[in-house]
């Protein structure tokens, strides 16, 4: 049998218009694929989120190599911007356009075809498993965390997974992702006395225990960075009082810090500091502080060791690039799957990830099945 | 003939809805009232403010006693919030409601009636100048200011002059005022370079300049005060930035300060000092700093002598209180006034003004009256 195109399949995929939390048609065409090529397929559907797990070989092999992906997109934003149909998934100069193009449907496309023609080609002894979510952009509630929980309550096991989200910032091969920040956003109201800007002593203004407060943590160190981590940051992002007179000192004033942390915090570890330099202010001031905080992510890793090791191999045989082991950027799903197993991401360059004109090199999407192959033909050599 | 009555002209007044910059009838019931009692009486409006200029005496006598004061008042605010009219002049238990009751129509009132009765019953060697203005309220830039302009070309010219705003805390009698601080207000906006927040090395936050600025405006001591001054203040009064996501770095933010200064500084030296400040934020965050100022006026006494000495003797005759000679509070047109002549301010309790239920206790007006017939009275004795 011919090889399964991941070009092709990323342009059917790109033509599914699946902004979350829409479905549009990429987890159905998937799990059409994977059936036919011998995949058990479940689909994990919850609350308004479409999910998709397969599996193809033994249920609970002590080798099992699992994918994680998503096919559910950001919005296409202003469209009249796009030079393309986003959803047309056009080719030009060896580039195919379209919402998704790197994030992260030609993944999805790339892991997808390399499972399929893998199993086929040469069956291991072992198992391969999807996961496959529509809620990776959104909030992420009922999108792979409904696809481990599947998992746990089926005796589902994954040994390693990869996760095939773009890792890589300019050239493609350059890195790869063995863990992540975590991230924390506080948010702080201060409360005072307002009174008239002449009798500032008559009243007392929130607004000085603000910028004392903001000024600390931004001037805080919070590490210089640990063994697989950069240093950890703080961003202040939001300073608000909304108010139109300048001979009014205002009653209250609101503002936000966003930190990305390494290992060496924990949200919770994060939230006591916080706390405390809030209470400091209370108590300098006479004013109020209220602090409201939201962990979206705790801080993770997989040490390096035979996952990174056997992934990065596999990169550098295609790309001829060793590519760094890095825990840098944003959140992933890598988050949840952490919990799971051993957990690294490798996937494309993700320059135009959720822009205007979101492209991926098609030769790219080729050189991603190939590292996809290689990788499930080592796991199982 | 009978003496005036400054409370029916109060009320008269305050039925004029003179709203800044509205006439409302209150000058052309004044111009009237005067004419008739022998002042000549010229309009002096410009722009869309209305203002009156009353002398009666001989233009240029060497011994000329001033008032000056503004009919016009502020907005009404939430009406439904008012338990009488504001227009009406409404009397319950021996106060008499309304917008302007206090700030500043009885002001007017009772020196114009304090005026007609004595230039009538008493006349002096020397003449009595009135100049009252509809714009003190607003924008204040074509109201006294217009008056003075026209006095300096008609070689017109006060001595002495008193401004009838309220300058009372609680207490009839317990305060003059013999000059005022000044008043600057500054806007700062600082530039810096938007990026996401996981990436803060890659952006450059204005919030960390703005938040270590407005500390250092916060935390500095301008003086200990002066011989007749309090402490100069620094309100920070404004903080923004607009941004509703907290994964971003913004661009830029807005904040402002608002000083109120004593005779040791100066607007330009304020501005002197804020802008050496905002410079030092460029040269150490490498952000962009810009800064407008407003001085909305200079500190400006007039140091105790025969006319405060003369002021004071009258209040506490009449009310058995000697009044402390303050420089505090907010701005008056005694900041244009004292450019043209010693100006000291005497008047009502002004505990209501500008607010709901605005009122002004009937038997003060009487008292005002009387305070101020002394005053003309020892003034030509």
């Amino acid at each position: 049998m011919t090889a399964t195109d991941p070009a092709a399949l990323t342009a059917a995929l790109i033509r599914c218009p699946s902004v979350t939390p829409v479905e549009g048609g990429a987890l159905v065409l998937l799990e059409q694929l994977l059936s036919e090529a011998g995949f058990d397929c479940t689909r994990v559907d919850r609350g308004e989120t479409s999910n998709l797990f397969a599996r193809w070989g033994a249920k609970g092999h002590a080798r099992t190599f699992g994918f994680n992906g998503h096919t559910d997109v950001v919005p296409v934003g202003d469209e009249t911007a796009w030079t393309v149909d986003p959803f047309g998934a056009e080719e030009k100069d060896g580039f195919m356009y379209g919402r998704g193009a790197t994030d992260m449907k030609s993944g999805v496309a790339a892991f997808a075809a390399a499972a399929v023609d893998f199993v086929r080609d040469t069956p291991p002894d072992g198992a391969v498993i999807l996961t496959i979510t529509g809620d990776e952009e959104g909030d992420a509630t009922d999108g792979t965390t409904a696809l481990l929980d599947y998992m746990d309550a089926e005796q589902e096991q994954m040994s390693h997974c990869l996760v095939g989200e773009p890792t890589c910032p300019n050239h493609m091969g350059e890195m790869l992702k063995i863990g992540r920040r975590g991230s924390i956003t506080a948010w702080f109201t201060v409360l005072g006395v307002q009174g008239h800007a002449a009798y500032p002593h008559r009243a007392n203004n929130p607004l000085n225990g603000m910028v004392r407060l903001m000024d600390r943590l931004a001037g805080h160190e919070l590490d210089q960075g640990s063994e697989h981590f950069d240093a950890s940051t703080l961003a202040v992002v939001q300073l608000d009082t909304g108010n139109a007179a300048t001979n009014v000192i205002p009653a209250h004033c609101t503002g936000a810090v966003n930190i990305r942390f390494n290992d060496l915090h924990s949200g919770a570890s994060l939230t006591d500091w916080l706390q405390a330099e809030a209470d400091k202010i209370e108590a300098e001031f006479g004013l109020t502080v209220e602090m409201k905080v939201k962990i979206s992510g705790e801080s993770f890793i997989t040490p390096p060791g035979d996952l990174s090791d056997l992934v990065a191999g596999a990169v550098e045989a295609e790309t001829g690039i060793r590519p760094e082991l890095s825990t840098t950027g944003g959140t992933s799903d890598a988050r949840f799957v952490k919990n799971h197993c051993p957990v690294v991401e490798c996937g494309l360059v993700g320059k135009t990830m959720h822009q205007v004109d979101e492209r991926v090199e098609v030769a790219h999407i080729h050189q991603l099945k190939a590292i996809y192959s290689r990788i499930l033909k080592e796991y199982f050599a």
